[in-house]
């Protein structure tokens, strides 16, 4: 036996390679599957985006044809995910409610626990499918709504929020929200990512290793960020503040401003900068440029007092606020774009499959013996 | 940024100091908390166990007697897992029923998200509590039987076993199931604690990071080795063969004989020999020697033909076996009672908590672009 490395926490290590991602912190580029994130942004839906994820290359028009049929006819729930989010409490934690009725769909499934490449690749259209509705149902039963049927075509994003609030949404709102799902689709080997191929890696089938990466998403460590955005947001608009002078106050008082900086991206963090234009357009649409302005005047504070720049979570968070959705809704979207990219992984780790397995040091104790205050057997 | 260490699978890699296990495969040692698992299963229960995984020490006798109160005291499932189980169909896999009922848990404990040390090592109880009548409430149902109510008091190996069968368990049978649970209630850095621990990490609760691990588990490189034994002592037995002509042949045939050998440990499996000596009692009280003498019969084969020892699959098969639990509820009861090491390595996760995140090499290509093909938004 060699030598082990002690790396705790496992920081930089490489534990496997990818063709899925990339990530050039330095350069601020995101790239998957060969395509940089403006690209896709700017030429591809989120449809497409999912099919290169998981097949490594772009869809022709019939290979993209049927993807989206396929997702459009997946989208009803089995009886039973209803009949749980009609039992479940409108208090709970929404992650742990999409961890519960994702574990669910694998006991209606009849392909859950087979293995074939082909069977995981349509369950992953299944459940990108699936979440969607499983996320639409629980907001409005929470709200005392009946669920809203999804659409039997258009897009996901488009479904998606028609099924929220059971109007056809317009088409800078279809269009920017299809770009957050592009955005938050894939990061590479993030915690949630890694924790779904530990699962899959000892073969397990794809609903466990999707039930426990969201698990690790709903994580604040993780998941979360732009909560913490649309928190700061509204603390702005419910105390009346001028977004600048608060940013000032937070920073003299040593407080960190959410949303900027981020622990890879040393220059622009490159979805900032795509979603920052599509809020714009968005807020004209709606009538309601509250949160884009807002965002506009703290990424200028930022810029000049810290020469800071914002990341991925600063603009999603004035999207999805734009947009009306609640705030404890937004890990569970991240979850809704990022299925793609989680079940990409995991199609990959089974391609070439070998266990994830660190060892731990041991640094407790050895040879006590049991005294005689303990019951004997 | 340093130099990335490459190490596929995490192979060798130090991952995090544990003081809860520790594992010397040359010596054939396994330690739980400073105690060799013989003396563990000598001279304590499954809760004494539970309680030193939990705490580093066993309990004196009013901790013993408090944690087995309050482990009799959360039997009880809410409505809604009864419920689930009630729709769950009867040929769904145990270990995706367990995954979606422990999950469901959450939504009904009003501490699901308290991240206090003292919260969660609730927590850890009520789960450690609850795994039994979940299985037990779905193994009746599935056989078109009335769940047993959980009984008030008396440990969780007399209390699962009364669940499953509606009878009080005999004395050798309650024992022997006691030291099958303490003797997998932990293994240090395994796949599924391992994943357990990456949820842990990102701050999400302990049911996210227990519904991962219980989909780890279900994994065949992870749990499952006991069943493979089964099968094969099924099929001796279905075909009426002589088990060391079996063996032989199958030696023969250069085919895998289950249950011999083990990665970590070289020489004997200590849990393999703690196991055969009880097996034997219980295939006494019981009145049925049958898989008994088959195992002693194999071992013996496999000793003289191939220098292997048995490992802790290879008895806890036939004590299983003896009992008349399913064969597809082994790696159920193996998380039955791995629940407590995969709680304990949570609470220790979080009392110096970081990130677990290793990276990946991209290997795919750079620079493409999307050509005319697909459509423009």
């Amino acid at each position: 036996m060699s030598t082990p490395t002690t790396a705790r926490g496992l920081e930089g290590v490489i534990a496997l390679d990818t063709a899925i991602c990339h990530i050039d912190g330095v350069k601020g580029e995101l790239v998957y599957a060969g395509y940089d994130i403006a690209e896709l942004t700017s030429h591809c839906t989120f449809e497409e985006v999912a099919y290169l994820l998981w097949n490594g290359q772009l869809p022709d028009n019939s290979e993209r044809r049927e993807l989206e049929q396929r997702l459009c006819a997946e989208r009803a729930l089995p009886p039973m995910v209803h009949e749980l989010l009609a039992m479940t409490p409108e208090d709970a934690n929404p992650m742990a409610v999409l961890r519960s009725a994702l574990s669910l769909l694998a006991l209606f499934d009849a392909e859950a626990d087979d293995m074939s490449r082909e069977a995981n690749y349509r369950k992953s259209i299944r459940m990108t499918s699936r979440i969607p509705t499983i996320l639409a149902a629980f907001d409005r039963r929470r709200n005392g709504l009946d669920p809203v049927p999804p659409l039997t075509d258009g897009s996901t994003a488009r479904n998606f929020l028609y099924m929220m609030s059971g109007e056809i949404p317009g088409e800078a709102a279809e269009k920017t929200f299809d770009a957050c799902l592009i955005l938050h689709a894939e990061h590479g080997l993030n915690a949630s990512t890694f924790a779904g191929r530990v699962i899959g890696a000892t073969l397990s089938d794809v609903y466990s290793a999707i039930t426990g990466a969201i698990g690790a998403l709903k994580g604040p460590l993780h998941g979360g960020a732009n909560i913490k955005v649309m928190d700061m947001l509204a603390d702005i608009d419910a105390t009346g503040s001028d977004p600048a002078a608060y940013v000032r106050d937070k920073l003299a008082r040593k407080e960190r401003v959410m949303g900027f900086g981020h622990r890879v991206y040393k220059t622009v963090d490159p979805r900032a900068t795509i979603l920052k234009e599509m809020v714009d357009s968005l807020s004209s649409e709606r009538g309601d440029r509250k949160w884009y302005d807002m965002s506009v005047a703290i990424m200028d504070t930022m810029s000049t007092e810290k020469g800071l720049y914002p990341n991925v979570d600063f603009f999603s968070a004035s999207v999805y606020g734009t947009l009306g959705i609640p705030t404890d809704l937004f890990t569970p979207i991240f979850a809704l774009a990022r299925i793609t990219g989680w079940t990409a992984h995991l199609l990959e780790q089974w391609e070439d499959n070998r266990l994830i397995r660190p060892r731990a040091a041991y640094t407790g104790p050895l040879g006590k013996t049991v005294g005689k205050t303990t019951v004997a057997r």
